[in-house]
């Protein structure tokens, strides 16, 4: 099969900001994509080859989008896996597989996965409805403080909360969710690895995370992450060992905590090109996103290793600015050597809204991530006016 | 003035593979951007918001092209100047600027523009028709051997001939043209200099180029270039020169000649993002295209150092292969680490046509020349059946 300037087409489903940079792949190999998302000011609008406007949840939308594409591939995990298995009986080839997207979609499943496979992660109770976990304090069966967490549709922060006490379950939507044991971590990482149909597999080094407080999104992510050899290889190998029991196919983003006691616990998966792995366009050989379309188009994978320090910022919207966005002081932080920045086109922005990231990349990490301080403490996304 | 997601539109005269890469950049930070080409199949049609269909040297048509955009640059120069000079003066900034554009535009004009300004050439003689030339030999006006070339509208090989004897004059057109005595060159160089708007310079490392030996179209870019220090720096001056005299706005590519003696001669520039700097999509801190940007917008200019060795082969369709194109082993040669195909999107290969490029990169620079070797022996650009 030839896939550059060819007939070949590959289907995206979403076509958010991972999509639009995934299209920077597409283009670069000259591959025909066709786009799916709910917005018609998705940031994939241009730059794809056909873009559809529908809904990534509907069956119909899903089935009939799919129809005429070779290979289907997802930005995002909400989407009508249906849809995805009837072509996938029909010789559509979807990657990731709908199996593993079921898996990961809902976090009960993906937790009960992760123990019914001797997967470390932390202990965890799954409820049907929010309402019941306050009987189960109550009768003992649940202790506090715990991580609420819906089943479904989190996302950048969004559906999961710490309760410390039983109002805090206040206001929180009555719907299928876990309750988590809170882990006293040292540090929160990440390893995104690679597998393509072939069953090639590679991964890229151990990041470091660290979480904005109140949005729980990330700020930095760090790569390599400032840890022992022992604990990265120990991380690399819990999440090796996930991706081989989902038989995942695609990028496979790995979260994970590493407790006060270096043990490595999972937290949760991602089955696509993930946050923690944008500073890999600048600071990699092989960055995500090809890596992404090497991997389900079955070509060789590409070399994970980076040529310098990396270190992402996220651009998110400022507290108290909802409009037309503005990035203040963009012009000062591009004067810093290294610094890039990358706005994903949102129009709009909101407190906490992830409108864009900043890559800092240097041959040496400490001052990278400085530099990146910097590039924190100047830049605003704010809104007009 | 704001670029990131506003209203802010730049034009871009030109829909090439160069239009192309300069997209990915603008789809990065979210620049609305306006496209001409004479193609509707050319490269930049997606990725730009909004693609015109008409001439480069249609007055009227590049005219009205340029009236509502805020800034209007180019990715090839031969375009209709006059309306360029026409929106100028109605306020529309065009980097580069047209004068500069009507210097380089004409190679007799451009090489006069060296001799009148002190920058070291090789001698020439110009004349208005290729027919005058062969008086000139015979008056002993003209000696043998020399290099052709056609005043305007030289690419890509086309429009340059080497003639050792007055037979080779056979089937060259009569226009305005010049004759350059030839230099004995120890090697062919590049030097990129990017100058902003506020008048901010900087250069690229000196690269190494090797041509190919029909085609007259590079084959080898080599960066840094493996040449004396001493060498590096009187490239740098000269390119700096050149830059510093057109008064030039955005990315000047300055080709020189290394001579047998070490002196450094200017052969041509190239007003605009430049084959010689492809290399830096993969190894540059700031790639050519991103510097092009910040240069025409005032923005401040990036890092040109380089994070690893780079090494850029030209993908030019195969001899005797003419149609749908079909590139054979590309398998083979991304299995090589640091290897990165681009494929401009040409849906018809010719002979010598430039379909691609091809960036190897390494901490080791021999290492890097040798993986090059490999993907040129492999790769092949042909059509299909």
């Amino acid at each position: 099969m030839h896939y550059f300037s060819s007939d070949f087409k590959l289907g995206i489903l979403g076509g958010g900001q991972l999509g639009k940079m995934l299209l920077y792949e597409t283009r670069k190999w000259d591959i025909q994509t066709k786009v799916l998302d709910t917005s018609k000011e998705a940031p994939c609008k241009i730059a794809c080859n056909e873009f559809v406007l529908g809904s990534l949840m509907d069956f119909d939308t899903v089935y009939n989008f799919g129809k005429d594409v070779n290979i289907l591939t997802i930005e995002i995990e909400n989407v009508n896996t249906d849809a995805l298995e009837k072509l996938e009986e029909e010789g559509v080839k979807v990657y990731p597989q709908p199996s593993a997207l079921r898996i990961i979609q809902n976090k009960a499943t993906q937790k009960l996965f992760y123990t019914d496979n001797d997967i470390p992660t932390s202990p965890f109770t799954r409820f049907a409805y929010t309402s019941e976990i306050e009987d189960s304090i109550s009768n003992g069966g649940l202790e506090l403080p715990f991580v609420w967490k819906s089943a479904q549709f989190g996302y950048d922060g969004q559906g999961v909360k710490v309760v410390r006490s039983v109002s805090d379950l206040e206001g929180l939507p009555n719907v299928e969710c876990i309750a988590e044991q809170m882990v006293n971590f040292k540090n929160e990482l990440a390893v995104i690895v690679a597998r393509s149909t072939k069953g090639e597999i590679k991964t890229y080094p151990v990041v470091e995370m660290e979480f904005h407080p109140e949005a729980n999104q990330v700020e930095y992510v760090i790569c390599p992450a400032r840890i022992d050899e022992k604990v990265a290889q120990k991380a690399r190998e819990v999440a090796l060992k996930v991706a081989d029991k989902i038989q995942h196919v695609g990028l496979l983003a790995v979260e994970l905590f590493q407790t006060q006691e270096d043990t490595i616990l999972v937290n949760e998966v991602a089955p696509r090109p993930h946050n923690s792995g944008h500073y890999s366009i600048e600071a990699s050989y092989t960055n995500q996103f090809e890596q992404h379309i090497r991997a389900i188009l079955g070509l060789p994978l590409g070399n994970t290793d980076s040529k310098v320090a990396g270190v992402m910022v996220n651009l998110v919207g400022a507290e108290n600015h909802t409009g037309n966005v503005v990035y203040e002081n963009i012009e000062e932080i591009i004067q810093l050597d290294g610094v890039t920045p990358h706005i994903y086109g949102k129009k709009q922005t909101r407190p906490f809204r992830k409108m864009g990231h900043v890559t800092i990349v240097d041959e040496d990490m400490t001052r990278a991530r400085e530099v990146a301080q910097k590039v924190k403490e100047k830049i605003k996304v704010v809104s007009k006016g």
